[in-house]
């Protein structure tokens, strides 16, 4: 913003441009779209902001998002606690949640190995998941981590730390996308739609 | 979000939401972030929001946004104040002062007449270009509006106001951009530059 733009809209700018995906012109935009909002709803952008922020912790069991010291998931007794999907994300959580299918629960790891960023594994939630492992009776662990050198290095290293436990382990499907056309597939999917084969 | 994201969150992707050009995913995405931010960030941020809101205010004579009574450029005795460069937004400001060429004062309209979005006259900021039109010792008025449908008619509209007070009305000049080429230019731009051709 040029030096003859208010200090406190410059600071507001600046803010906005910390936020992921929003650059230096976006932040600008954002900050002059402020000046046109009520004081109310400026005051509501802000306790929202604080709010969220102090009131949402990790659930103490699978370390989802959420207000109280464990997620609905985690206290709804109608779900199969014997099951376990390991995700990377919270989102993630969301998005197995609309398939409205999978009626295990999860856990989140909050990040994936990624050694080259200085992500060791004692940096994500690993030890929690192998502390459920003993206390709950948990027949299978789904490694629902994204198909990435970082997804398929945590998966793999989870699963090396659970097999001498006892407990089965699996790993997602990878394949052609439902909708997806074949004359698009990249050569890894089609390479694992192929191996991956199912007899019909 | 689902509706197994804590009630806080979905609140604060609610306000993200609201903001121009965040869709809800990204609004999502947002508030997923603002949860791996620290107390301290995320209190500069609310702090942030609430300060530009509350402490800018319009320039008494420009109508710019400013944290005083008067904007940095109305107080400045070195610019010329009897040339005002009339823009939409306090963002146009910024773009003129980046060319380091433009002398004059500003004034700011905050909107541009759209009778079909219920924009009148009266709901932008032409009577106060008027007063200080009598007041200052004003030569020339630059209408530098956007070449829009509603910009052309703004400035249409201001220009026959002003005309009858004796005052220079100009318009800023259209053509092809510099850098731009023949092929890529539209046609009403051409036309404008054919138009508006100057003897060399």
């Amino acid at each position: 913003m040029a030096n003859n733009t208010a200090l406190p809209l410059v600071i507001l700018a600046e803010q906005f441009a910390k936020l992921p995906g929003i650059g230096m012109k976006s932040a600008q935009r954002l900050a002059y779209h402020v000046m046109s909002m009520t004081d109310g709803e400026v005051q509501a952008f802000a306790d929202a902001l604080i709010n969220a922020h102090s009131t949402v912790k990790c659930c103490r069991e699978c370390q989802n998002l959420t207000e109280g010291e464990l997620c609905p998931i985690c206290e709804d007794d109608l779900r199969d606690h014997g099951t376990i999907c390991v995700v990377e994300t919270p989102k993630d959580i969301s998005a197995f949640e609309r398939t409205n299918e999978y009626k295990g629960v999860y856990h989140v790891l909050h990040g994936l190995i990624s050694p080259i960023d200085g992500i060791t594994p004692d940096k994500i939630r690993i030890k929690e998941l192998l502390s459920r492992i003993g206390k709950d009776n948990v027949n299978e662990v789904i490694m629902a981590t994204n198909p990435t050198v970082e997804g398929e290095a945590t998966a793999m290293y989870i699963s090396k730390l659970l097999k001498p436990l006892g407990v089965k382990v699996t790993r997602l499907a990878f394949g052609l996308p439902i909708g997806g056309t074949l004359e698009y597939a990249d050569e890894v999917t089609l390479f694992k739609a192929l191996e991956n084969r199912n007899e019909i």
